[in-house]
């Protein structure tokens, strides 16, 4: 009998975060549990929202949190997406899942100049909107869209402009400076990615007083559940903890991309805890990718549920370790010579 | 300076249960505590659809798990209510305002009379329902629908008929052996309310292959979160222990209904861990009420949002410790001679 060794599998499919949470934190939600039994979010989830409203330097009525961004994404849909919306594509696929699922008319609009991506909407299109998506940094090319192309966008709409900000923490620019001077602005944030907490599932909106009315309205009154709301108030007390990561994080995707340049895979420039890698045609992309994952590594295949408009011949790795990811450009070298 | 002494608040006013969970759980939920920064349900939560197929008597493919059973009403009423949606009241209010959030055509239908809670849908009106919600036992009343009567209305509908067993677990009567009969058949369960897991959020619908497919387009991906997949798939080794908690509220309710019986105090027939008391006129069970409250003690009022279509003259108590709900008669002794 021949002898087998086990290998560890790489989960490189999902965006969350791949590092351990802090032991204080696991602490103070393990001191949590004896009151699950309890309905959570006592008027209104009022302390959350104060704790959310301080990070992100907004107000407590502007902050609704929901289970999940995908929850945010899809209550801004059903809000304001009645009369026409806009998605710059390739880019996350929720935005027009939610849109199909409500039955709203839609235009996809390419955004893509090879590995450049750039929003690209005409006038015409955003005379005609009620919502316009923008994904900031895009998933999944990893890119930070520039600040003035998103005014550019608010002069020119009078539709509600939705900026997807869940992949915020890497890069660090943000919209919310606008929020007062544009209100037609909506921000959508998350703490499931970046602060590690995807199991507990913690998305919110920032938004003026009327759209936050307005969306809450397809929201339910206990959609938080306990130990999300808990750990998205204690989660600040470890903000170091989480900022030394993320720098962590860009050091290794760096290493990471020019290890893939040397073996001539082009990448996107990425600002995210992603890297899109281009290999080339489908054929070769499915090869690379059914080999990593016969030695237990998973990326994120273009061909999956992750993105709309993304042709297949790309995969997207999130960053792990330096180790995870140098033994990812080893297996890469071996099947790419 | 006076002696100040703080008295313990009672909350009676939601029906999750006041009792604590077993300590081994709350064990096993610890222990699951590192990895919330993993997303939840690892292909569609296959193993917790598996253990909640087994405890109703049904098959993985009939269930759909959700973010508490508001989200099931929610996406339920959003497949199936385009029509005509026919609601029985006074019952649970998440019906009419699913209703009204989608701007659906709603019926409600008074099916009260006196302390008598029985369905009263015209054969015309089940004719045009497209969705029929039957609560049982109906919340705030407590009262078990006779079998006969779901039966009936499924036989002269050609609309889903979405039976709510929320509050199943204390009755333990249940439709759920007529699914396969009945192809327009829902159930909806909850575990957040019987099994202490209200912070968590987890409810699930029964149905056919086909309706739970309709009904699951309506849901997120990662709509349950991993510390209630956990709980869900752990918490049914611990059913003795709850289903000695049940029988022991079972208790505490009938010396409750007695008690107040005592007072005058008119009670609903309940078959549920809550009791609907008759105040006679709104003025006297505000002044109830308010007493209560003062005392640290709070009901769920009938002019509160819990309820469609109850008029103002009634509390609901959600059966505590024996000893709380002595409190209770105590204080009503008081105030109402």
């Amino acid at each position: 009998m021949s002898k087998e060794v086990i290998k560890e599998e790489i989960h490189l499919e999902h965006s969350s975060l791949r590092y351990p949470l802090p032991e204080g934190l696991l602490k103070e939600l393990a001191m949590e549990l004896p009151s699950i039994n309890e309905y959570p979010g006592g008027g209104e989830y009022r302390l959350l929202r104060t704790e959310l409203a301080r990070y992100t330097g907004t107000s407590c009525g502007s902050v609704l949190p929901a289970n999940g961004s995908d929850e945010i994404i899809e209550a801004v849909t059903r809000a304001f997406g009645k009369k026409l919306i806009l998605i710059p594509v390739p880019t996350f696929s929720q935005y027009e899942v939610s849109a199909d699922r409500n039955g709203f008319a839609k235009k996809l609009v390419n955004s893509l100049k090879g590995c450049n991506y750039q929003l690209d909407y005409t006038a015409d299109d955003l005379k005609k909107a009620s919502l316009v998506w923008i994904c900031n940094p895009n998933n999944p090319t990893g890119n930070v869209i520039p600040r003035k192309d998103i005014i550019k966008v608010l002069h020119l709409t009078s539709g509600i402009v939705a900026v997807d900000e869940c992949n915020y923490e890497y890069a660090g620019e943000t919209v919310v400076d606008l929020l007062g001077q544009y209100p037609h602005l909506v921000i959508c944030r998350s703490f499931s990615k970046n602060f590690g907490l995807a199991g507990l599932r913690l998305g919110f909106a920032l938004s003026s007083l009327k759209n936050i009315h307005e969306i809450a309205g397809y929201l339910q009154v206990f959609r938080v559940n306990k130990m999300a709301e808990t750990a998205g108030i204690k989660v600040l007390k470890y903000l170091d903890y989480f900022q030394e990561i993320w720098q962590e994080i860009a050091l290794v995707r760096e290493n990471f991309v020019s290890g893939l340049r040397d073996l001539g895979v082009k990448t996107f420039t990425s600002r995210t805890n992603f890297v899109l890698a281009d290999f080339i045609t489908e054929e070769n992309t499915r090869r690379v990718c059914q080999y990593l994952q016969s030695e237990n590594i998973f990326s994120c295949p273009s061909w999956g549920e992750e993105c709309t408009g993304l042709e297949k011949h790309y995969l997207r790795f999130t960053i792990g370790t330096n180790k995870e990811m140098n033994l990812v450009l080893e297996l890469l070298a071996g099947i790419l010579k």
